[in-house]
């Protein structure tokens, strides 16, 4: 597949010499190798060849596949999650930690003047406490199938929003007309965390993805509070006079 | 003018005992007094009759006035900023300001615990601070023209919409069709903090003031990065770059 090609992949990633699953993208082998997880959404990745939205080595091996296959992928560290520096093991004197000293033990994570690393052992004082990534060193092994690519412009432009913009799609009306994307955003969506940063980069990746795009439209719609009630109207003639009213109704 | 009402006000406020100037709408009369500010817009300024958007006081007489009388009205504390309250005013020991007690001086504006006071006396180690308004017991004199009223429901929503966002009108393209008023925000209001409230004050200002409204929707368009380069090939060959005529002078 070409660089910036869009493309949905199912994999399972382990770790090369533990086994471990990393993660799987299908419902069935979550189940069948014992990671299912139910509040996940199980469904096929949305990649974009060769743009460093997966490890490095999975991206170039992308390159080189094709819709339809399926492929092992092996990851050496150098592509993967780093090699290890064995600078990055400190020992640290337990009266670092303060009264959390006695909870540590093997294999806790704990964090360090901001840093986040394991515990590999303890004795006479001192923690020696390991801050390289949990996988740097591993090689990540993936068995992966190229489900198929994403070349219709609408779809294409579905799939980037959907990446950033966590709402489910039957929500998001978007449509392309033109050299133009209109993206009308649910109610939900206005009070969302850092939703002009998302909107900006969304943007960005439909300009970068779909070329002939000139313009991403984005539109928030207030309805009256008057205008979402049940019509008063059509009540017929003579009814109950409509008590309670806020005093901004009077006529 | 009836409750609701929108309305542009010209006016100078005073503190009555003092003669200190609060506020001047008009730029002749803020330069007369002495109090003209260069950063300041000078302009009317709008009020909604009854809604609380001025003093009580201010607004009870807004209330009788009719457009184009000139009034003197006098608000009292107890409809301005309220009666002096004497338990607001707290003798306080030095050593709580720290080393800043070195700073302190009548009159100076402390914050202590949260709140804001001026402070009154000094000595024998106690600090006097008053935590009332500074304005509270005051009455104050507006002398004030109603130089008209906003009926037009285009221009009634300009006024809204400029009381919240404060973005210059010309870059502000707003109109109403039909029953749905549709704001196409300018690129630099995207980042505006609190830019999300501000919409939702604003729809909500919009159905208030304007009763047929039926919706109201913003709309943020980002353009495409290749769509603002210019456009190399509708230069005539071989003429002249158009030089220094800024782009809205162009015939």
């Amino acid at each position: 597949m070409e660089n910036g090609t869009l493309a949905y992949i199912d994999y399972v990633a382990k770790v090369k010499d533990t086994g471990e699953v990393l993660e799987a993208t299908r419902e069935a082998d979550a189940k069948n190798l014992g990671v299912f997880d139910p509040t996940e959404r199980y469904s096929p990745r949305l990649v974009a060849v060769g743009e460093g939205w997966v490890l490095k080595g999975l991206d170039e091996a992308l390159a080189k596949a094709s819709v339809g296959e399926k492929l092992t992928v092996e990851v050496p560290p150098e592509k993967g999650f780093g090699v290890r520096d064995p600078s990055k093991v400190k020992l640290i004197n337990e009266k670092k930690f303060g009264e959390k000293a006695h909870d540590l033990f093997v294999g806790a994570e704990v964090e360090v003047d901001g840093k986040v690393g394991t515990v590999r052992y303890m004795g006479s004082g001192r923690v020696q406490v390991d801050f390289n990534h949990r996988l740097a060193g591993k090689t990540i092994v993936y068995e992966l199938e190229v489900v198929r690519t994403v070349t219709e412009p609408l779809e294409m432009a579905k799939a980037l929003l959907g990446r950033r913009l966590f709402i489910p799609e039957d929500k998001l009306n978007l449509n392309i007309e033109g050299d133009i994307a209109t993206i009308v955003l649910p109610e939900e969506a206005f009070l969302l965390e850092g939703l002009q940063f998302v909107k900006r980069a969304v943007s960005s990746d439909l300009f970068k993805f779909l070329k002939a795009l000139k313009a991403v439209r984005f539109i928030e719609e207030y309805k009256s509070p008057e205008a979402e009630k049940p019509k008063e109207a059509s009540h017929p003639a003579g009814a109950e006079p409509q008590e309670a009213a806020p005093p901004t109704e009077k006529a």
